[in-house]
């Protein structure tokens, strides 16, 4: 038997498939679930589907100490997925790790940029801002943590790449944020649930940045959509939205539109997952050590679409 | 001379035509702005604008308490106009007014559904329990408030009819969440901005959540659409996502696609504006109690995109 797991979030977008990824590991699984998350169909059906594939249900609620604390006992590890729209609510996990006194490893909801390293603009600075307090937190308060920078979701920027409101890439024109030759990371989510459990209880990613960027998957907008014209056999038209442009249009959408183009600007203006390197003093990269994980590559995500 | 007011969060969505709004009235008007939306060209532009209008900039941050209380002690109201990324950060804005001791009216950032009446689901509903909390820490601290329920943005939901991605009103087929029937409430924004100032001082709505809901702009889905084909002489092919595929689509989409979803789902499906009545010991209705207000109705609103 391995380590026993805890999600916090199990339910949410990535979530499931972290807590897939953990129920096929040797690790007893465990989530936590709301009490009001089973009067929604969608979501009992998940949970269903957990407990089917073995997981350990345990009802309770961020904002219920006790709830958590009790959760919390039970295991070894606690990975947090929580969505965006309760990042902050994670300092009550911090509180209730503090108390339990049990905790091996924490893995806060990070599941994107290195926070530490971004230069973004409002409204997703302030997200990541609160992540940023959120490291600081953990590391102020000595807890053992790990921390998943896993860059784009490809369900979220592949499936139509980046076209608000697409179900499908695009086959005739494209708007491409930027110049189009700013380098970002496109992760399948599976990929990134494997290699979040694999890193969670790992003594080599104790108190460290695993980052998930695998050769294969680093590309400038501009290649994948040359990859992508010469697998259907067409030219895009190419509409670019250069930074000044960008910066106009976050700052006229509603939410989540500015979120979106927000997300853009970091990722294929700034930069923000690709232009430093690695600093091996506090960051790993995913595939280099976990080789063994056959993981998906753009091509191949890609292919699905064609 | 009227009470000095003023905004925090002006230069985001809601914000700029709150900021806009108070400048125009006889309130001397301040925008709390930190140094770094200097650097962004589309913020630095918009708060010369500001200026140029006689708003008082002020520096300061949600996180430097001093620069909070420095600038909250220069005015009589305080607007929170702060996205959906900062709601939680208002709590500093409650500690701040309650050190500061002079504040007669405080509007937090609501501008959307009367939360403590919805029946949402996740993500949204974690914004909107937020939201709740800080309804709740409001009147446990005896701060004077005013709620704004200005329910939807038009120029969110107007300019595209919730089409995700596109740019304006569909001409050939739309997806029309729920079965349409569901009444919701469409506000411009500049409206908003209009009766907000004007209810920040009135003491009328002191303590009292005001709701912008002018009969001219509930419609269903199913009405609106009529009302654009009209206006068009053309039939629509209509695409209706009944609740529980829509959960489904909410459980299945990354951020913020599932946030969008949760929003119609709460507006269009349970009907979160429109299901209760205006109870007269809590709220007032914007229009009746402003009718020389010359609002932009619905039917005006979309003319503009024919």
């Amino acid at each position: 038997m391995g380590e026993k797991i805890l999600i916090i979030g199990g339910t949410g977008y990535i979530g499931k498939f972290v807590v897939e990824a953990s129920a096929k590991s040797r690790h007893p699984t465990f989530a936590l679930v709301r009490e009001s998350s089973l009067s929604d169909p969608a979501k009992a059906q998940l949970i269903d589907g957990f407990k089917k594939s073995g997981v350990t249900i345990l009802n309770g609620d961020l904002n219920d100490h006790a709830s958590l604390v009790k959760a919390i006992k039970q295991v070894d590890v606690v990975i947090s997925t929580v969505g965006s729209m309760q990042i902050a609510d994670q300092f009550q996990i911090i509180a209730a790790i503090k108390e339990a006194g049990n905790v091996k490893r924490f893995l806060p909801s990070e599941f994107g940029n290195d926070v530490d390293r971004c230069r973004a603009v409002d409204p997703i600075n302030q997200n990541f801002q609160v992540k940023v307090q959120l490291r600081r937190a953990i590391e102020a308060q000595g807890i053992p943590y790990t921390l998943i920078v896993s860059n784009l979701f490809s369900g979220y920027s592949l499936s139509n790449f980046l076209q608000l409101g697409a179900t499908s890439p695009p086959r005739d024109k494209i708007v491409i944020p930027g110049d189009g030759s700013v380098k970002a990371v496109f992760n399948d989510e599976r990929d990134i649930g494997t290699y979040t459990i694999i890193a969670a209880v790992d003594p080599r990613t104790l108190n460290k940045i695993v980052y998930v960027k695998p050769p294969q998957n680093i590309y400038s907008f501009n290649e994948l959509v040359a990859s992508w014209e010469k697998k259907i056999g067409k030219t895009l038209e190419k509409i670019y939205v250069l930074e000044e442009q960008l910066l106009k249009q976050i700052q006229e959408s509603p939410m989540p539109v500015n979120v979106i183009l927000s997300i853009n600007h970091s990722v294929f203006v700034k930069g923000d997952q690709t232009y430093f390197e690695i600093d091996p003093k506090v960051g790993v990269e995913a595939s280099e050590l976990y080789p063994d994980v056959k993981y998906t590559t753009v091509d191949e995500y890609i292919n699905q679409f064609v």
